[in-house]
């Protein structure tokens, strides 16, 4: 069986109730893309991911947002803002945690170019970049070896196709002790005769490996066994979870689905360490919001009652727990720096069939 | 089999790794008492649970406390109070929904009798009453039967040995489609060569049946099967979690330690509903802090370093986790308005058994 | 001069920029209806006000709504779901600190009998309950002075006429010590061609008397030495602030609105103490949302731009300020417990004036 | 008289009641230190201003800290981590908006530099970084003219003598339609028999002309009319607030104190406008926390009893109050892009004498 060949369907695991969209990834949500650069080379191991969630200029047509903090150990950047004014105006970008600020500089000039309007006639924008640290084990994060020129180039490569496992952002990330990184799936709601649709996309850096499970089976504990894996003490590392819908929702809402990612969380195994920068940020494609609005300062909006918000809550808790695991069974082994590695999920196959 | 035998033991359970208190229950942690009073007669199946911290007077001494709200669709009072400075004065009173202005009443006014400087040469008192939503199912919540007295009995009962399941605030309570109401846990943390208590309660009202998990394994489905029950597309209800512990933290930190009681309830299924008000509070019983301190301003406590909480989290969510699971083990089958049913998990022990 | 007779126009006062409605009150705010029920007799001086903020079923019809708690020493009830889900579903009842309970109980009873859907055929309704301590000085707070009967007089006497002063809930308040209580104003502001009115209703029990100051002016020490008033070192007592507008805002604009009322706190001289409970909910009552939407869970909501919400804060700041001010000159002397008394602003207009 | 010897004394104004520390700036606190970096050249009017807390590695030994987001209209990076874990871990650098990137890359390199363990043997470091926009009047802000090297000069450059006015990263700030700018100011509490200095430090770029007030009286509108200037509609700009203090306190207290910066904003006359990002910072330096605990992981720490806090509260208000007119007194006038200027506030000194 070759490594790569491993998905939940082969291993006769289906996550949950709902139905996922057609390519099962953030991009079945109309207007999402995402783009990687990966950087892999002996102790160089890390990279950024970008995410759009709409074709057109993220600044002049915001869409709502909202973030929440599972766990705070974390160095994201943007989040004030999008907590008081709740719309994101800019591509997501993931890198290390390092990083950041180099990542975010490059955002900045990037919207800049792509908007002259900003700091000139309007005011300022607000870059968002989160992160997870890569350098507890495979990469060497000192280096600070993510350049402005790779966060341009995965904002640039972003698609609807896109790999996952350790590559962009993930490329140096370990997650249940094994080889982590980016995984995303979807999952179709139907409400009031129509359907919406809910992606995730996670960057996975988290998880002691005796805690992991698949679908509730504790499976940590035999692959730990055998690859005679010491479990740390503590559970260090992070994710981060995006979460992007069709659905009109506002900030108040998007907050609140935000905060189900971490029930998607929990049932890999996780027990959200405290050294773990754990956040979740949501977003609704549905109806952009100008920046500057022509005829009138009075607009109108669609939203979804909140009762039918149960199912979106579903759709983000299934969708989390299945990039999760959709993360790792995409992640081929990785040597990083002094040597150290990480085994991938998928070769220990055997251990996971039902 | 008696219904009464089934523990999680018995069926060969263990959930997690650490080990629990004496009792497994939240009366580990010493001074922590548990009172309830039950009301059960047809169509009226509802209660009190009153929760004593300490045996002194808990506004003179007050101690460390936070809550996180996980889901606010709630109407506990008292936890504005709680987030600002980050102390609990009295007994913590759990009931149903509508009760809690009456349930507040008798707090305070036992309060005013065991504390003559209250309202008269200092400043008033902040009661903490919680509660779930009896009415959905099983008690006629309309109908207001909690009385003050009853409040009142509830304190006066409060002992370090108590009944679990559906009794005192646990009377009219479903967790997970079936009989739910009171249960406990404990479990034993080692930091620096000493051995800390952190106990958990629970008051269950939540979840769907198809979601009900046991250590991860889905038991839900195989005994709505069985009963032929509906599930319900929307999860309603919600939890009270209740945490103490002999550990010394500051208010802060049992913020962070409240935050992982969501992760005990995600184990067992929970969606984390929106219909559901999951409040989990936290208290500190270490050292208690003087309502008027006697010679300085200047306090000298105890607080764990933050390099030592995540085995604190993992006792949380330990415990969280089988305080559910014994609260539905020891909730016995009920019967309420219009004749409506629950069944108790322990008459399907057959299908719980590994 | 009669002491009834000073305003701030007759004192040549004229709080900030925007024009005031017609009313100068929060009744301006189509909808809108104030109750109070006085008691006030010897040691007994305090009371019950309601605020209605539309003439429907508040339940079926809920408003969005948002508080912010300045400082949180309070012991208010309902802002959890407030807070969750961004409605208010009853009318607001304010009252003295020890009597939150009862007043809860009661607005649950109120609505249990206007809306027997409740607890029955759908959930439960959670009571919005805010207080102020009048206790501190002049009203024997601990005799629980407050019935049921009273909460529903003061809810069956909501009207758009209303008394301003040390009525209602601001029976036994203490203002910069002075007689405090209840004062209202509003603020129009005009947003794409349309007019939309803004009112507050203010609770006044917090400041001391040094730090009074009008519109700028530092007046209270003149009066603290006319007086000869000791002066407390702490501030204590609090303050709830009520807002309503018929902009159209959604629960996140919201909670932006009620931050801004402590700017007009804080320029009336308040240094927010430690010990005050001070608390701002801010209702839009543009547009009901239905509790049991008809058609379709896809609403079309109205919501202003953020780029017009700077008039919306300055409304609400104004206002606020001058309500507090209203409160205080239509305050009257007044004698409480033990034979304390609390002057009025009034008699010290010779001190105001410009 | 020169423009520069007008001070708050000249004209004859005290602000508040408590005493300030002997150079009525942060640096009063022992172990604080400040540096600038001006870049005023033509259309280039930025800089950086550099805060230390104490004199070593502010990693190895953090300090307890909180933030308050008074407005979130803002782009700082670090405080999610502070919101959590309630420390402070590097110096906090203040520049324009489109810098923090750079800035937070700068002085994560600093750090790594002085620290070789972080992304070693233990974990990564949150940087902190604070903005202001000053771009919407003076600076070339689209430049982005300030490089990690003016970071690091800055960090050099902290001295307890350091400039005020429209100096480090206050260059090209505009404060209440004048030039704005970097404010220091100090008080003095007692507490239980011993002295506590807290200091702040502010970068202020807010408010209309016409709100303007000093000490209460509204001096704006004169100033406005002299210079004949349009008084804007909306006020934007932002305002960061520094606050330092060696009194006891722990993270939960701290964020009450950032709290009451916001009353010493509000009092200088500020609406707090939609579109200003006003955050305040306050850090207790009385007791480090060590990164890696020797011997016990059960820390013994001082903590202030909240009935003292009021006091530090006061100092707070008092000493941002005083910062915002100090730094306004000390600006000097500016001219930047497109021939742009502000005027400075000690040109009109014959309008604010008393």
């Amino acid at each position: 069986m070759s490594p790569h060949s491993t998905s939940l369907r082969s291993l006769g695991i289906r996550i949950g109730e709902l139905a996922s969209g057609p390519a099962n990834s953030i991009a079945d949500v109309p207007g999402v893309a995402v783009g990687h650069v990966t950087l892999s080379d002996g102790a160089v191991q890390t990279g950024v991911t970008a995410v759009r969630f709409h074709d057109g200029n993220p600044f002049r047509d915001k869409l709502p947002a909202a973030a929440h903090v599972l766990n705070g150990f974390g160095k994201s950047i943007g989040l004030v803002q999008v907590e008081e004014l709740g719309t994101l105006e800019t591509p997501v970008v993931l890198t290390n945690t390092l990083s950041v600020g180099t990542a975010a500089a490059a955002l900045v000039r990037h919207m800049l170019e792509t908007t002259p309007e900003i700091g000139d006639t309007t005011g300022t924008v607000n870059p968002v970049v989160m992160e997870c640290n890569d350098g507890a084990w495979l990469n060497d994060i000192r280096g600070l070896h993510v350049q402005e020129s790779h966060v341009r180039a995965a904002l640039d490569a972003a698609a609807t196709v896109f790999e996952q496992g350790n590559v962009g952002a993930g490329t140096g990330m370990s997650c249940y002790g094994l080889a982590g990184g980016i995984g995303s799936a979807s999952r179709v709601v139907r409400v009031s005769r129509r359907d919406y649709t809910l992606g995730v996309l996670t960057l996975c850096n988290m998880g002691r490996l005796a805690d992991l499970r698949i679908d509730g089976r504790a499976v940590g504990p035999a692959i730990a066994e055998r690859i005679a894996a010491e479990t740390a003490d503590a559970e260090k590392g992070s994710i981060i979870v995006l979460i992007a819908t069709d659905a009109p929702l506002d900030a108040r809402q998007l907050r609140r689905v935000a905060t189900r990612a971490g029930a998607g969380i929990v049932r890999t195994g996780s027990h959200l360490g405290s050294g773990s920068g754990d956040i979740a940020l949501a977003v609704s494609t549905a109806e952009p919001i100008p920046h500057a609005p022509k005829n009138t300062k009075v607009m109108t909006r669609s939203v979804l009652h909140e009762d039918a918000i149960d199912r979106v809550f579903r759709a983000t808790i299934e969708a989390s727990e299945e990039a999760i695991l959709r993360a790792l069974l995409a992640a081929r082994p990785r040597v990083g720096k002094q040597g150290r590695t990480r085994r991938a999920l998928n070769e220990f196959a055997d251990l996971l069939a039902l």
